[in-house]
């Protein structure tokens, strides 16, 4: 009963259009133009590399895309069981036509060439954008990104901070942020001035939220001009700052950013607990872990400080989810968002999923986005969740709670689309 | 199959009468007299809120009851989803004969006019406890209380003791042990004769624990009278004491109570890891959140200097869940208790209890208490609880271990109410 | 449904015959005499004497065994819902054919007799390694082991580590590595010479593993031998070390461990989280606990330093197994393994196996072992695993990801033995 209840929820939230409200897609090149772009998603290249490919073999400069695709192919006997590999057959299968149980060294070639020559298509981009029901993709945007060249109302931008919270000590990002907004910044109003021009782009351009991934051990706080000022003043002459030094310009500069969100009304999305660059001969993007050690009272100056900012948080660890369900529930200005890589898989999402609908109001949860780099992801990615949902919702409303099935959708097209515009502003322009 | 045989042994356990081991009833006012009363609590004013609902348009001095009703019943639309939400319809069902879906706009005055007639029956909170299956209500009472004028056979005193242990600092405290106990301390020596009068006050009259919360960071050790001297002499001086200071006469009194506990034999009721006031400006009551970095090897020394005293302990955070049933199933002195606050949903209760259910004696677990302000709210609770408690005996155990409906429903009534009589001591007065 | 699905893979499961890749098995007395080995078993002594046996009634020198289970029996009513009970009549069950519901003071000495009449047959062990399946035993021995009398094929020695990383400062552990090794080492190349011989001892004698237990806030770094050398000298003149030369002391030796283990290709067990002795009066083997703030972030120095050494990482606490997830998932060099001692119930070992198969690759999941001291322990832990086991498989890969029965049981048999075999090396000797 139960089983096809979950079915019959699940059709009908499958029919829902969608808006993603993050990913990585690059707006110029949006889907996939062979099986390498899809392989080469981290989230394959780095559990075939653990599984034991060797990184060397898959990030050889100038690899032929059709090679790399056959080094991997082996490796993926050894992940079949992942939730990850279950996104690739679902694509495979839903773009591509692909009909085998598994993806294998005997016929991969066919499915190679039979992909290519639908991604080749002039219109793939449309066909995927259609199949999986979007009608808007977040994007996550460099702060000196143009946004320029692409439709800005369907890739809607989003400002993205780390590199100016965390990486102003590199000369590379410092000669951006001056080819950005023509400055040099020598004291800290001048930084502050700095970003509040890049705002001022990005809001103009329909940028819908300021964006940063943040470490476990990040505490923002208040840090004055009077403080910050020498410390400015010596990163962009070139000079070293000690590690606390560069907190405290990590603090400052963080600070700012909550300020101008404040001004531009824009929501600021925290992904809270990453540690970057953990394993350090890890493929590309293969590198990063976290520490579970982390709590949401860290932030509790900063949610206090900002009440009308809307901070949609993503926690990494999912022994973080009840601190987020329970933030949430008790600040106004705090909702929970999507379901963040290592709690990306369907055991950490059910329960998360469970405990925000069981104590977070309705209108703060944005349920899930895709985090994709290549459009194709949001298909199956998005499916994986719909049905977690679907089940929840029977197991928890329907049955638990014996809620109509309509009354259970309408949750379920909540936390999958309403909330997506009421919280980041919908469809229309601004 | 599964779903009949829950219901069975809900229905069962639904049958059993009741000891609430932990509230906050006023016992001179413990039923609700109107709608206000009930919507009043935190668990609806803090949701509305974190929807929206400004602070002053329910804080109002002087606010009409009706009117304050009023004002939060548009907000309910938004935590339909909540567990919370579903005890205040069960309760309205269930005593208010209320039928509608929902409460909203267009509904709520009659519901008010009707509860509220209902509310003023002289027998009205004789009415509740017979519904609810209530024999004994356990109380949170302050120091100074001087526990006259109600019935200490049915509402059992505690001696709640954050005041003493944590803010001694603040004049009003010293002033009301002051008159508590006639005494202003002026010695290590002196303080510990005033608690230990308290003690003798409130065993006298029926209490059957004392009882703190504690925040997370918080680590109990023995404080010599020789360094407690100086620090008990100047805060009730009207000195300033600092931090460390604090946390040290925190730690002096905190341990005085549980060397009384040992002495007067009463069970010492831990409830662990809440940090007050996170959201300065939110509700009454709606401001404490948590940090779930916490562990009870903080309590190492405790557990061991006290082996006599009864510990029943509850944590706020889910992910200190195992290692409270891990000390349950280690230290004799440790009991679990119920499933306190932000732990207190559906999604917590049942991963909490399936785990103690599994590792700890079943003489060593107290399943529930309300914790509730009126008492109107110990019939949903604790038919969420039933409810859970009936599908973890109906999965894990006589599905699971093939036990017979009886010997499960044994377990659950002795988790539910038989270990209360054991652990507290009884009905009978002592 | 999915119950007699659950059944059908469970059964198959159980078919399946087991390599035990840990256990605490004395070789030269591997299976029990009588009850009061089974009963005497930690998970027993310590939940009776948390129930409230006297740790003097069971632990008095010379007591006899039948004497023991005698004063045992009373406490198990105590403790009949926990799992570590269910293990018990399911020996008693299978080993003894023992037919009724529980274990009680009325018929638990027809019981003592009649399996004491079985364990005393002469192939006893042989019927329990039949009964139960079982292949291969790995072992925990210490580094002074002589490995000799037993036939070390079947059970396989394991280096057992935590004496030398931790406690050198015993005079009894140098003067057993001074038996061991000949040496008195007085530098700190002399220490790891003396560690190295070990290594050559012990893999030759088909040793398979190095394993060492850790405490939470352990966390290893190289040191160099300039930093250890005087460190070693005065520790192995009996001299004192601080607190904090003992940790630099441990990271040495620990780190001279890891160096072995890649030269001598031997996989590094770590169990990661346990506190020892937090419960000083506690019975025998039942006084250790731990503290959930720990993670695998600690150990980011030393899984990049040894890129061709196995780590198969058991962690203590159920919060750690997403981060566990996470690292086997990034690392190639880390394996899942196993459900360790407090996280060795269903409700965790569910979660925790079906996060692993979601998310790690399917080679790089060691699925269980017993972690038992008597044979008999094999069968019913074993059990419980596979039951689960069975309903993760069904549940998530049967009927969530349509594969057929066969696959999934393959993806079992997989974590449960050829894991075992492709990453210790399997039954063949070296």
């Amino acid at each position: 009963m139960s089983l096809s209840l979950q079915q019959e929820l699940f059709q009908q939230l499958q029919s829902l259009r969608l808006i993603d409200p993050h990913t990585h897609i690059n707006p110029h090149q949006p889907a996939s133009r062979c099986l390498a772009d899809i392989l080469g998603y981290h989230y394959y290249t780095e559990l075939a590399h653990s599984s034991g490919l060797p990184k060397d073999q898959i990030e050889a400069p100038g690899l032929d895309p059709r090679e790399k695709v056959r080094r991997l192919v082996p490796w993926l006997a050894t992940i079949e069981n992942t939730a990850q590999y279950s996104w690739l057959l679902e694509m495979c299968r839903e773009f591509f036509g692909f009909q085998e149980e598994r993806i294998s060294v005997d016929n991969w070639e066919s499915l190679y060439e039979s992909s290519r020559a639908r991604m080749a298509q002039p219109d793939w981009e449309q066909q995927v954008l259609n199949t999986s029901g979007l009608d808007q993709v977040y994007l996550t945007n460099d702060f000196d990104d143009s946004l320029e060249g692409f439709d800005r109302q369907f890739y809607v931008p989003c400002l993205r901070t780390d590199d100016l919270v965390f990486h102003l000590q590199r000369a590379s990002v410092r000669e951006r942020l001056a080819k950005a907004t023509g400055a040099t910044p020598g004291t800290a109003a001048a930084l502050k001035a700095a970003i509040g021009h890049l705002f001022q782009y990005f809001t103009a351009r329909n940028a819908r939220a300021c964006a940063i991934s943040l470490p476990p051990d990040f505490t923002p706080q208040p840090v004055s001009d009077a403080v910050a000022d020498p410390l400015v003043a010596r990163v962009f002459s070139g000079a070293e700052l000690t590690a606390d030094e560069l907190v405290t310009l990590s603090q400052f500069v963080f600070w700012s950013l909550a300020e101008f969100c404040d001004q531009f009304r824009l929501p600021f999305d925290l992904m809270i607990g990453v540690n970057r660059r953990v394993y350090e001969q890890g493929v590309f993007q293969g590198q990063d872990l976290f520490d579970s050690r982390v709590s949401l009272i860290q932030y509790r100056i900063l949610l206090n400080a900002f009440p009308r900012v809307i901070f949609p948080i993503s926690v990494l660890a999912e022994t973080s989810n009840q601190e987020l369900v329970s933030y949430a529930w008790i600040f106004p200005n705090v909702v929970t968002s999507g379901h963040w890589w290592y709690s990306n898989i369907p055991v950490f999402i059910e329960r998360d999923t469970r405990a925000r609908l069981q104590a977070v109001p309705a209108t703060k949860q944005i349920g899930y986005y895709s985090d994709m780099y290549k459009l194709e992801f949001a298909l199956p990615k998005f499916a994986m969740y719909r049905r977690i949902l679907a089940r929840v919702l029977a197991d928890d409303f329907v049955i638990g709670r014996r809620w109509s099935v309509e009354r259970a959708l309408d949750l379920g097209k909540q936390v999958l689309r309403g909330n997506v515009e009421t919280i980041f502003g919908g469809i229309a322009s601004r």
